[in-house]
């Protein structure tokens, strides 16, 4: 099987322009077919302000009204999306940005409505997604970079988080690729004692997780990111990796930093 | 050789979203391969505005500062054509929305400064453009769906005219396809006489171009729209047609509304 990388990059790589210039020339590096998904970062944010969009919370989560999706399109899917299509180009990578509408690579439907409305938030439906259209683009070489945006099939754009967009990408392409997720984030990998950036821990299998939990080892916040590695993993992932985006491309087909989950 | 349409819409069509949907139906139902190229319309001059960016101009010219691309490229390149893109697959239609960059579709570089600094507006590279992906697209049924922005190669986004950005296209697809330009626009066609809408010259031939000049018989504004059809058909264009979205698309392989110029 051929080799694919998905990798995920947040706020903490897009926000900064450096840090954003330094990965897409190691993302462009890579002799391998891959993918670029991309969060939305504060811009988002600082936009809505100055256009009076209000952040809507009900109960600490964030509800995506009408001008929120709205927002969020221009801002993920053009402005985030094509700087990095642009500057991808520019480094020689064939890049092409995409949302989860454009080819109808990743529908969705609205969140159903129980204690919380949501709004226009969208829960993927893998079933529908459209992989032949993936592995089209794919095979033709075009290099994928997919804002976290999905749409509901009846003409309505959704938000959607940039993880699990990663992870259907990952999980859908598995049966044609060996696929490694890679989650670039603001650690350097998941942490023995979260105080102490040094202290990665290089593998993770399932005893691993199974012993770390017992010994309570990791903190709360990094739980959902290594449920969601082996569920991927579980779905046909072949191995997630978790860590910093500067050191995970760095060596992109070992895993001599950061994470490995498998 | 095979048909493809290239059709242009503006603000007339865009603004409206019941011209828009009116429209986008008749253009999903077209069997034949067809890229849609959309301009702006009046929201990015709204959004800016909300945004405090000043619309430039320069002896009459507007000019693309800094915060004006990245308006454009927000407004253009994500909310209008990722609603546009929506709107079509809810319809069907296999839509895959892009800018220039995207792809490489649309190479340009940033006008030089001559009189006037216009800022980050783009003149496309024709001998550049990325013949072979159009056709990988448009050969695997996906129907591009194009904002009117290119790029300088170099990682910066560029403004460019959407009628520039369809006859390119056009221009460019003209080797391998038989290639119908259609522009959009506010009127039923050309007019023999401006005041009077139904005055439609349905057929301009060269010659009857000449004659209509001699005549006087064209108002100012028509002109370059004419001349640029010209120079489309000098390129290998077949046919350009020129009138109202809705007439234009109810009959689009036939002319028996609108002006055709060949």
């Amino acid at each position: 099987m051929e080799q694919l990388f998905v990798i995920k990059i947040g706020g903490n790589v897009i926000d900064d322009t450096n840090s954003l210039n330094f990965f897409l020339k190691d993302f462009a590096a890579i002799s391998a077919k891959k993918i670029l998904v991309h969060g939305g970062g504060k811009i988002a944010t600082k936009i809505g302000e100055q256009l009076g969009i209000q952040s809507n919370y009900v109960q600490g989560r964030r509800i995506t009204d009408e001008a929120t999706i709205d927002l969020v399109t221009m801002v993920y899917g053009g402005l985030v999306n094509k700087k990095i299509v642009a500057k991808l180009q520019s480094l020689q990578c064939n890049a092409i940005g995409l949302t989860g509408a454009d080819a109808n690579i990743i529908p969705a439907i609205k969140r159903p409505v129980k204690d919380i409305d949501y709004g226009f938030v969208g829960d993927i439906t893998k079933e529908k997604m459209a992989v032949m259209n993936l592995e089209i683009l794919l095979n033709n070489n075009f290099t994928m970079v997919v804002a976290p945006l999905t749409h509901d099939g009846n003409g309505q754009m959704l938000n959607t988080n940039a993880d699990t967009i990663a992870s259907s990408l990952a999980v859908a392409l598995s049966e044609s690729y060996y696929v490694r997720l890679i989650y670039c984030f603001e650690k350097k990998g998941v942490l023995e004692n979260v105080e102490e950036d040094h202290s990665v821990i290089s593998l993770i299998t399932r005893e691993k997780y199974q012993q770390l939990l017992i010994d309570k080892k990791l903190f709360d916040g990094i739980l959902p990111k290594i449920d969601n590695a082996f569920a991927a993993i579980s779905s046909g992932v072949k191995e997630v990796l978790i860590g910093d985006a500067n050191d995970l491309l760095q060596n992109v087909t070992s895993n001599t930093k950061g994470t490995l989950i498998k």
